[in-house]
């Protein structure tokens, strides 16, 4: 026979049939149809990480394809190797375009896109997850020293971006350390940048898990002026959608 | 027993087998280790599609769970209806950061972030496609009228913003149309919006599938003058990230 019924399937795979989200009956199970109704219901089931396998994997994986694509393979790579299934179905390629903030566009850092999109998989509660990681992102000094033991380059300046965009955290650095983007060691603080935010997913994500999570993330003060007026239902004129870093493109804003 | 043997499996599945990437001899297999052995190479195939369908899919999307959840499922829904497997096996949810250009940060639009995801699992030509695609949206009036006969608000007004953000496409839309963030009107047109994008990438995929795709973005000419310094290895300083709409973060750059 060419298919097996969901008879034979069902007497075949005994207890493990009961993980199935199983169709109509009568229907045929090819293996597609049978990938495709192993999908489980959203939110994934998320099991804690180890935040420095995922710092040393999404280092390793920039070097692959881009800071996106490494974020998406390591976080995805390692909830493969501790809960398996359903995670080692998503390729990682779908966080390919992120790369250079989108297309090299220079929009939401691209590490932050492939780790927000497994965030996304993984619970219902991603803004509280995501604000945390945008926040902190933000304010802190990249790249850490924390991959020097096996990076390319050791000891590199670090700058802080006051914003989630590719373009200011990239171009702020290449301020502060004289690099051109081009250079090998602009691309090790961007692999490096890559691993420091795996692992600050994997604190967020554990965090989480334990009911630990506290929703700190404020706007810088100078921001927190502008979004009285200008963000959210209770603001004045609630104009625009944004959350911090508004001088970084709006330093003359308002003043006389 | 509880476990599929490989032989018989194989012996079950006969020809279907041959579209499996099987791992090793002697592994055993279950549904689970079955689905993920059935996860095919990147880039998946795709098939032509239809805009329109497309459209409408990612108007109603995006009342789902917002623009980047809504544009995911509007092009995974009609690769699934079209192709099946594998696209049926990737929850849309992957994208759900993306609503409000990033967990509502203005980053990246968000109906961009879901196309991009799609874009990025079926070509390698990924940037080739998503600067036409970016490009387009920098120049398009949103929303378009191509969903008046069954959208919630009709001939609503129109804005250009000159840039892939949220914050300047939503900020722009609000200060030509005098709404808020928050009312109906604003969100029908972000819902318009990710039916125009999710359309505009079916019409680029289809073109590059027939060989037909040309490369014609260019950036702004304001934007240009910019780049010949700071972008791209042959600029005097490669400082940064970025493909256009510099002026509307940098308005009195280099002006005396």
């Amino acid at each position: 026979v060419d298919l097996l019924s969901r008879r034979e399937f069902l007497v075949g795979a005994g207890g493990f049939a009961a993980g199935l989200a199983v169709a109509g009956a009568g229907n045929l199970l090819t293996p597609a149809t049978l990938a495709a109704e192993a999908v489980p219901a959203w939110p994934w089931p998320y099991a804690k990480l180890d935040p420095e396998a995922a710092r040393k994997a999404g280092y390793y994986g920039y070097y692959d394809a881009n800071c996106s694509y490494g974020a998406a393979k390591s976080l995805l790579g390692e909830l493969s190797k501790v809960v398996g299934h359903p995670f080692n179905t998503i390729p990682p390629d779908l966080f390919r375009f992120g790369g250079g903030g989108g297309a090299s566009w220079g929009t939401l850092c691209g590490a932050l896109i492939g780790a927000s999109g497994v965030v996304s998989l993984v619970t219902k509660d991603i803004n509280k997850v995501l604000d945390e990681m945008y926040g902190w992102y933000c304010s802190e000094p990249f790249p850490s020293a924390k991959m020097d033991g096996f990076a390319k380059f050791k000891n590199q300046p670090t700058s802080v971006c006051d914003s989630p965009l590719c373009h200011v955290s990239v171009g702020e650095w290449c301020r502060v350390s004289g690099k051109r983007v081009g250079d090998a060691e602009r691309k090790d603080r961007c692999a490096k940048l890559t691993g420091d935010v795996c692992a600050k997913t994997v604190e967020l994500l554990n965090a989480l898990t334990e009911g630990k999570l506290i929703a700190a993330f404020k706007p810088d003060e100078a921001s927190a002026s502008c979004l009285g007026c200008h963000v959210g239902a209770k603001s004045t004129l609630e104009n625009t959608i944004g959350k911090t870093g508004c001088v970084s493109c709006h330093p003359n804003s308002h003043k006389k």
